[in-house]
């Protein structure tokens, strides 16, 4: 099992692709399966440029069907298809997934592969289906249904020689235990909890944007590694419009993380009106110190402690 | 009447949009109004960085449906309403206008302003309400229907006052006849050819892309002040591949250059699989001298002789 999990923050942009800002998506990689969240106009370019290949990502998660997270879909698909793609492709979202899919893939109508829908509830769920990687979504508060994510990779307790030993478990099962397999010999059953000490801590990353910073997002974020957050304002007297439009300012989202208890908080999904975001870095920074600006293809490799 | 008109190729990619990139779009800007062909993923910024603004176009026509030439359009639709467009926009394109824009506008469905669609027949026909200028489409000849469209901007021909002066048209009326109008005064009606020379050269602008080199698009070009043509294949081993994908290769666009006797050939369109398309102008250049390799954001002024 892998100690690590690779996270680049595509884009950083709100609203509409800029020349020098591309929309904000995020990018996961873990024991070479890949996850995509979001994927807006131009999104493919800075897919390339991370360089990790179009062909093997394994799912697509939407937060939201505003445009500037969907309309780089069709254009997405095309490419794979076109990169030799021929495995199923999931996508998941909040509910409107299929008619949303349905009209946008009017102009990618013949593709290699098969495309399987999953429109998800309002509940907190997990997806699977990934490995060792769990997705649990969450409803975030925003104009239109909007998802929050979180992406957890479980850790299993340590190995205990002495109880393995002691239960009298063949040498030759135990690394199989170790890797979370049950098994079963000559009538008798061997499960991994037998030999494994409590779960370990794994790793959390939770990625929210194109919301208000709700009490719920506090307790879904919560213990998080990386938040990966929205910010579409750097100014603090900008308070009243990022309510009305359901957004957030720096110093909510560095709220959010120090209510979450996170590590580090990454900024991104910038209003097109903020050129420089770093300009208002202090702003979140006075409120959770490990804060940092979200920059397009920033990237980072994420370990087991 | 103004004498001139810009050109602006937003991009010269196709398939899919590059980091280097944009994908082929042209815009035109004449007497203030803006017409932009095409509208692939990522378009909007290229036409951010050409700064002719967004809010004033006043129609897009597409050549097909392909992602790569219509995947942009939801984003500048909502970029333009951001904007503060109100005034009605049109949308010309080929049979299949209306269930392509309903598609892919399911992720941009509150807009300010009115979208007209019309969808263009087979036929030839000049499509006008653009001031002085007329747009003529013709059937190209790709995998899917697709249009190949020339700019036409008309002249009319010199006031000649000795005429004037003979009809006895009172003076007051020469500058409103000069500029193309019918006067009836007491029974009397004074047209515009009574004071006109011949009609003279005006200025002729044809865009062919994603086609073969096919006869027709020969009559429909011919006498061109700027050819854009799409070449997609630098070199010339890739005839059969240019064949069967329905495009061009260098030497085929600049023979249809040659062949339509245009003054101007600017290439555009290239395979992703192309890096330098410069590597292969000598190609073109054997077959047409006054071909140039289309670069994102190569504009030019077009004026009357």
């Amino acid at each position: 099992m892998s100690k690590l999990i690779d996270v680049c923050l595509l884009g950083t942009g709100g609203m509409m692709p800029l020349p020098n800002r591309w929309l904000t998506a995020l990018l996961l990689r873990f024991n070479g399966k890949m996850i995509l969240i979001d994927c807006g106009e131009g999104t493919q370019i800075p897919l390339k440029l991370a360089g990790w290949g179009f062909k093997s990502i394994d799912a697509i998660f939407f937060t939201h069907y505003h445009a500037d997270h969907v309309a780089g879909l069709p254009g997405l698909l095309l490419t794979m298809g076109n990169s030799g793609r021929e495995e199923p492709l999931c996508i998941y979202g909040p509910p409107g997934l299929i008619d949303i899919i349905k009209g946008v893939t009017v102009i990618a109508p013949q593709l290699p592969f098969e495309i399987r829908l999953f429109e998800l509830s309002k509940d907190n769920v997990a997806t699977s289906g990934f490995g060792e990687i769990e997705i649990h979504s969450i409803p975030a508060e925003h104009a239109v249904p909007c998802l929050s994510y979180s992406i957890e990779v479980k850790r299993a307790g340590k190995f205990d020689v002495q109880r393995a030993k002691d239960k009298g478990i063949p040498v030759q099962f135990w690394s199989r235990l170790q890797k979370g397999e049950t098994i079963e010999v000559d009538g008798t059953t061997y499960t991994p909890d037998m030999v494994l000490g409590e779960a370990r801590k794994g790793l959390k990353i939770s990625y929210c944007t194109d919301t208000r910073p709700i009490g719920s997002l506090v307790d879904f974020a919560q213990e998080s590694d990386l938040l990966i957050c929205e910010g579409m304002y750097g100014e603090e007297d900008k308070i009243e419009k990022a309510i009305e439009k359901k957004h957030m300012t720096f110093s909510e989202a560095a709220m959010l993380a120090k209510n979450g208890n996170v590590k580090e908080l990454w900024l991104t999904h910038y209003s097109p009106s903020m050129d420089n975001p770093e300009d208002y870095l202090c702003n979140a920074r006075s409120v959770f110190s490990n804060t940092v600006i979200g920059r397009d293809l920033m990237s980072k490799t994420l370990v087991f402690e």
